[in-house]
């Protein structure tokens, strides 16, 4: 990539920050306006999807835009990127992750510091971020395979879906799930059930890269004509 | 097309099974938060259309992304795919499907096996559902017509615009009402009401072809010009 | 354009048919599952958005997917088409129709004719029906002019937004106001306030294509150079 | 730019004009039409960001489609466009919003000349509207510099998000600021804290466009590149 590190690194932390702002925030925007919790779910949402497409699209030229320890441990293991530069996404990503909520509280004029009382944990819960995980990262995959101008689109409209269709509501994001934790709101997380969905997510990722090495690979009729040139 | 047959059929069982997943997991989670059906049926709406996208855009370049039998009768009918490969994929979309319900239920921690109990027949739900697999077949062979990078988008929002415009919540895919008659939950459908469902969404698909097969032909003049070249 | 007459009233009548068919059925679907009629709305006006960016974006190749007699009165006026196939157009858009709100009937188990009761009458709905025809038709004009690719989405998005900001909902085509006039659900208007609708619709088109001719038209040191080719 | 100043300022007020109506009206659709209020912004988000893509699609090649004096400003200072033409847009801006709410009162039969009595103020609104501005130059900035095309899009998609995450429902936009007092209905703003809003505001933009600076800064390696050259 041609943008220097700090720039990536800067890039990284600020679309997590807005991304994790964004689930915090209209979580409780929905969660003030209505008793519906379904409701509440849309109004989560549909801002979540939106501002994925935007920052993907503005941010993915500067960093690749992930955002998520696990979109950046798929590229580092496919030797993308090398494992320093991994580590230092990584960091930029929870860190700005959790200025997001703090962003958010302070809009809201909630207190700044909280620890979330949601209760998130359990088979069910485990199996369904393993599988938000798994399908965001094939997404990923594929789409730089086949679609990679997509990108942005695809990953909005992914995380639309998975919000209701797993059970979980599709955190499918280690720096995400730190965040939440220090959120006592719509979308926050118990501190002690973070450590479960990680471990879920990476899973969920390290599936998706192994499918895809099979699924997504050249054909062989293909390869043979490139050998052949 | 140049992937190899197992792994085109991996993609079609990968994508049913999600697409059947979305659909039924995200009618459990839409159901358990409201009491509004409308709404409910906006939370199984904005998943299932955001999905599709995905989908088709990863998993087109792969299988055709059919994950519909009455899509992989239709271009077998128009001998783009040999019926021996047809069935294959039927088989694939409908094992898949299944698997996506169950799916669904583990991570919802429900019984997995189930047996839908929610009446679905009737001339009405019957014209509803030809009516929609008419409508899906006929967007899916005009966009490859004239638009064929937007497929997976029409297919979308087509989707999303069935599900409340046809009577039937438009299944439109004999696949996916297999998988939904084991989910006794939102998205369900009683087995015996099975059958007249695919009958009517074949119907409707060789309709479509039918229709197709004039409208979309090549204006003479054009057809003219390339023969007297 | 190259396709035959036929084939092009064919397109429009299907088009309209199952433009009109989503309005009506997805009112019929939404008024049935809900007492809130802000989501009533939106069940109607999703459906209605996404139709629009599918039947355009598939058959405007065809006939140029008009669907509603004031564009078509528009391309005219502009001489890109003969008064005689225009009025052919409108006829078959028309037919088409009311078709459509027929087969929204039938599937829905609702009497095939009926007549509407829904007064919307009054200076407000008729300023409403003006604006909503104006910025449709202008859409159109400067669409074609700038972004034709784009034209199916901005004419979908457009009318997802105009169901809410105009008084009227936005019906903003005649043929589509003839066809509800026949429909006693959701959707539905007086056959008597039709009339109002129409002069409206007609108006507002008018008005946008006086303003396009002088805000789209080419800027004179551009038509300058090309003259001095 | 190629077009004359005076159709540039007819596209700023006319874009201004039905964007304000857009937000004006569909917020009093929305409130008449139930008592949820997290219903009534859904009705009143999506209209809003549906219309952005519309208006900046097919006005943007004419006046750039800033709609909006912080997004003018940040041209302006970038040295994009000459002051003097830069107040001209801001002028028709104002002067468009302020039609449109007067226009969205005409259809709905309310009071034409209304003041706002919603009270919107205080540090988190005025650091939601910082930031909301913030988020808005920077993703046009950045939309410009990588994805010139998707910018009606990135812009529809942003302000869909920030009606939720940001504590004001995120104004962003001076010119929508004033218009909006002039309302005494769902979206309205008391004059009295008009400023307060178009301040932070300002301050945003500014952040944004000093953000840009650096982050959005060619990489030196091209730089020296094209300097070799």
């Amino acid at each position: 990539m041609a943008f220097d590190l700090p720039r990536r690194l800067m890039a990284e932390a600020l679309g997590t920050g807005i991304l994790v702002a964004t689930v915090v925030g209209s979580g409780i925007m929905a969660q003030r306006l209505t008793d519906d919790t379904a409701l509440a779910l849309l109004g989560n949402t549909l801002p979540t999807g939106a501002i994925l497409v935007v920052l993907i699209a503005i941010l993915g030229p500067l960093s690749g835009a992930h955002f998520n320890p696990v979109v950046t441990l798929a590229f580092a293991l496919r030797r993308d990127m090398a494992a320093s530069v991994a580590l230092a996404y990584a960091a930029a990503q929870i860190a700005g992750g959790i200025a997001g909520t703090l962003l958010a509280h302070v809009m809201f004029y909630l207190p700044i510091w909280q620890a979330a009382q949601t209760v998130r944990t359990g088979s069910g819960q485990w199996l369904a971020e393993a599988v938000a995980a798994f399908g965001l990262v094939f997404t990923i995959l594929a789409g730089l395979r086949f679609r990679s101008d997509a990108i942005p689109w695809l990953v909005g409209l992914y995380i639309t879906a998975a919000y209701w269709f797993t059970a979980s509501t599709s955190f499918a994001n280690p720096a995400v799930a730190i965040a939440r934790a220090f959120t006592d709101t719509f979308s926050g997380i118990r501190p002690v059930d973070v450590p479960g969905f990680i471990l879920a997510e990476f899973l969920g990722a390290v599936l998706a890269l192994a499918l895809a090495g099979w699924l997504l690979a050249e054909p062989k009729s293909i390869r043979q004509m490139k050998a052949a040139e």
